[in-house]
């Protein structure tokens, strides 16, 4: 059996999300698609709209085969890292291919710029230091760095969100040296960040902006993700009461700024430059998250790394924690969110070539990785009523979602 | 002047101690009563049901002269820590009396006993120990203790809660070498831990729990406390919506436990004998703050035990934080939270004579307490709507409340 992997957040999966999935499979004549999908906070460092539980449940219902966790420690991480875990996570069920999406549509100029960015490496990670030194942000940093070297840059347009993640997935193909072929669709209609929502397709943002505004699925949006995301909405909602943002979290955020030491607070992951003391100086007077985001914003940080820096410090993930993740070049286990009956039988063929320990249950594995998902988990859930917060924990554990071709819904 | 010094918490101020405070004053022949106030943070390990401000205020309007701040560090302690802080505390004022309320209402035979006590001191010490060592809490072990050495307790029942409080004052006094002689006066009525309100003197453990059972002030209720204190119940719930009771922090705790290292948990105040596995393990499905308590409880933790480990967990007030109060002698400043025109006049004949720095402003003093007293205000307003918890953080900073003779208000 053939397998195409693809690299998600689904936050929700979207009419988009689900025309990419059947393009990547066809393109790549695939049997399977596997998904390696950010947990319940996300590389751009927020909640997710609603679990990856749910999440993983819409995309198994239209077209996923198998659903494959990428370890917090990777997800909420610059683009190099996600990208990373990612390779690694769908390398370990030995997929044939990666399909991304990207502004530019066609492969070759991502391998070009690969091997013009491996003549030129030292350069570039000189210059890398030499702007992070400055105090320009990762991305800011990274930029200038590509713009000091050749990397083709007039066939590949490294400007643009999804070439710049994209070229990190083929990055990351050829540094940890797997055999994997990437490929890559263009995307269409609706731009990363469009915050309308257009025809059929719309961006993810656009979709979460709608929800959140209305707390609800208006028919505006459903007549942009597919019935299953709908489903797993809804479900959600009578679940739980609510869609997750940022605000819910604020009051914990606070609480711990206002009671950690400045020493304890800069052992947190994405601490830098003295952010510790920022914070510190803001927390007791801070309105709301929105609010003490703008306090705290300066030139130095990007929205994003400051949003990461939060999800680490509400989760209190340190430096220490994911020190690892950069020298790491195999990653501890594989943990399974959800499988169709297809996705179990590719699993099947798989079992015997597999490296590496494939979870189904929290418990199986003995990692400081997974403690690190329970706690996140734990967390995301604080927002909830009590008893669903409960529920919700116990769930976390597993098993994972098995949806039969004749069921097609939440088995054992 | 004359200055008759009292040791209270009052949660709230009542009827009660409205008598305790007019007889200390007769029976001392005293100019001025001056108290020494747990703030925020209680003894027995609880919130208080209103903020130190509001509690002071009603003191100063019904009698006390000066409401001084027992800094947390001594105030969430077992009876003897406590005792040690007070004592410093009305030393630093140089106050000629001390008056406790005792079942035995004579002080003789506390003077007697902590002879008998000082001539038998090693043997209680190593008594002391070896029953901490065999597992029984501190009162427990502390009281098989004092069974074990003559304490004239013939004359002295040291089974009684305000008796064994009033024997640490003493032992305190004399320990710490102070020039203050102790008085004791009987406790009329109600006991300390009564739960009914009967006629107009009543336990604060039953007007707590009235006040709670309805969140309002029932006529009940207000004929056993004066008017001032009314008043101040009366000002604080309309200012913030609540009255203080454990439920409110249980979030923060919950969600601090489940983040924190065994590690971590292990460096918090009163956090023993394994107590942080305990919390760990219950942490996630616990529902409610009593819930939570009902399962960590055993034989070998009183309730009150449990209570303070948690106030310190909700503060994160760590083992070594509180470690110089053991072996202190003398406090680093004395903080005012309120006066009366003639308590300042009391002050201002004192000033000559005061050894320590006499606070006003939290930004006046540099010391790790202040630092911890901060945190716990920050900590104790959590509760609070977001724009009234900004407001009581601000008043938290200072100046003391004053009341003129004229005015019999908060002034500045």
């Amino acid at each position: 059996m053939k397998a195409c992997g693809l690299i998600v957040e689904y936050n929700p999966f979207h009419n988009g999300h689900v025309y990419h999935l059947e393009e990547a499979k066809k393109k790549t004549d695939s049997d399977v698609v596997i998904g390696v999908m950010s947990g319940n906070f996300l590389q751009r460092g927020e909640p997710a709209i609603i679990d990856k539980w749910h999440r993983a449940e819409a995309a198994l219902n239209t077209g996923m085969d198998v659903v494959l966790e990428l370890p917090y420690v990777f997800a909420v991480q610059h683009a190099d890292l996600f990208a990373k875990g990612a390779i690694l996570t769908l390398a370990s069920l030995n997929t044939n291919t990666v399909v991304f999406g990207s502004e530019q549509g066609d492969i070759q100029p991502f391998i070009q710029s690969y091997q013009q960015y491996k003549n030129q490496e030292k350069t570039f990670e000189s210059e890398l230091q030499e702007n992070l030194n400055k105090g320009f942000s990762f991305p800011e940093a990274s930029r200038k760095a590509y713009d000091m070297i050749d990397l083709n840059t007039g066939a590949l347009d490294l400007t643009q969100p999804n070439n710049i993640l994209g070229f990190s997935y083929v990055k990351a193909i050829y540094d940890e040296n797997k055999d994997i072929k990437p490929e890559t669709i263009r995307r269409t209609k609706s731009g990363y960040h469009d915050q309308e929502i257009k025809q059929n397709i719309a961006s993810a943002t656009s979709i979460r902006k709608e929800i959140l505004k209305n707390m609800d699925i208006h028919p505006q949006v459903q007549s942009t993700i597919p019935a299953s995301t709908y489903q797993s909405l809804m479900d959600y909602k009578h679940k739980t009461g609510i869609f997750h943002h940022w605000e819910p979290y604020f009051p914990y955020l606070q609480y711990k700024v206002m009671t950690e030491s400045i020493t304890r607070l800069s052992t947190i992951h994405g601490m830098e430059e003295g952010l510790e003391y920022r914070l510190k100086k803001t927390a007791k007077y801070a309105q709301s998250f929105q609010h003490w985001m703008k306090q705290i914003k300066t030139k130095r940080y990007t929205w994003t790394r400051l949003q990461r820096m939060f999800v680490h410090l509400l989760t209190n993930t340190s430096k220490r924690d994911v020190e690892a993740i950069q020298t790491l070049d195999e990653l501890p286990y594989t943990r399974i969110l959800g499988m169709t009956e297809k996705g179990r039988a590719y699993l099947h063929t798989q079992k015997k070539n597999m490296k590496l320990p494939l979870l189904s249950q929290l418990q199986q594995g003995d990692h400081l990785f997974l403690d690190i998902e329970e706690k996140a988990a734990d967390t995301y859930y604080l927002p909830l009523q009590r008893a669903t917060q409960i529920d919700m924990r116990k769930r976390e554990v597993g098993p994972p979602i098995y949806l039969s071709s004749i069921t097609k819904n939440r088995g054992d």
